[in-house]
């Protein structure tokens, strides 16, 4: 058991090295000489838990998939909402999140499969539509497959645009203002006015999802 | 004249090969030295044009706003839809325009300032905004600045999730589709209803911008 612990923090320890490094030096000049010497582990240590540089952002990336769950609300569309405020919280305070979405978003990472980012985050959303759908929250045109990737697709250049201009300061006011635009295309008018999407949701949201997760567990790594 | 021409030709051969060597290794594991051998010119050439690595970066970032001037149309939600059509068409042919957006995208390039690009793409769409507003084709709650943002912001994501997905194949579709949940919370429904937002819009629009430019001049670079 403690065996299995200390697995877990080095694996844990290299991760965040890799997303350091990654973050300094874009993924493709990034080296697993530098990932070592900043993880401070041995290289027999990094090849039981990784096999190539490419198997390290693939860890990166799908660390943000942390298992934050978000309650059921009766809304559907509430609960998409609440998965995209939950998510703008982690980019502002978590540096593997950001890490992850830095390499998702890195055009220039040739050989790197980024699709895997972007259809993970469609997943959750159109899940949500799905159901939204069936309970008669959307508007009669909507087609769940392509709103799904527009809401993940738009919001991928909102934030990228708010760590260009202001890193991330703004990230919240940027993505209220994306919601107020698309939701009126995509949701019936009763469920848009009482729907929570003030400055305040993401902190809210991020407190409800971790309000049962021991103190340890509830940012991977601050940034 | 010819040594005018010749200087020109040389500037934007400097140009191709940094965007090349930009886009195969990345800002910040790019050298001038590689781009050098790419672009086939002295080093004094290359410091005639341009100073530094950063220089050569602002270089590429401000080729793609090549001088393409759409006529004015009584509709300035129109004509906002067309400058976002002929960018995805430049995307899609442009070698060059790639790269810029690339570096733009690159949230990796630390110390290069990629904060132009997205005030550069949002002035015009903001400058038609304004104009759309004071002829009544807004609704009336739009604040002009913050939806010039949106649109700007959100596009950026869309091709990059079309690049990483599709490898822009589908760009023009998730650019309609991006508009079609946009607009509708932007424009009044009678100016909604005659916008021409069809998926050949972005080849007529850079027909229609193109016809009078020289051959040469039509693409920067063809990819």
């Amino acid at each position: 058991m403690a065996e299995q612990a200390r697995a877990i923090r080095t694996r844990r320890a290299i991760l965040f090295a890799a997303a350091k490094i990654f973050e300094e030096r874009g993924y493709q000049a990034a080296t697993i000489s530098e990932i070592l010497t900043t993880a401070g582990v041995t290289k027999g240590a990094l090849y039981f838990h990784f096999q190539s540089k490419d198997d390290l952002a693939q860890g990166v990336l799908s660390s943000q998939d942390q298992n934050l769950v978000l309650p059921e609300r009766p809304s559907k569309v509430q609960e998409i909402v609440d998965i995209v405020m939950l998510h703008t919280y982690r980019l502002e305070t978590d540096a593997m999140v950001r890490a992850a979405v830095r390499l998702t978003m890195d055009q220039q990472a040739q050989g790197l499969d980024r699709s895997g980012p972007f259809r993970t985050w469609a997943m959750p959303v159109l899940e949500r539509l799905e159901k939204a759908q069936a309970q008669g929250e959307l508007l009669p045109h909507v087609v769940p497959v392509e709103t799904a990737d527009v809401i993940v697709g738009s919001y991928a250049g909102i934030q990228s645009m708010s760590q260009a201009l202001t890193d991330y300061r703004d990230l919240v006011t940027r993505v209220t203002a994306l919601l107020r635009h698309l939701l009126p295309s995509i949701v019936m008018p009763s469920v848009l006015a009482s729907l929570q999407l003030g400055e305040t949701r993401a902190t809210d949201v991020y407190r409800e999802a971790t309000a049962n997760l021991p103190e340890d567990e509830r940012i991977g790594v601050r940034g």
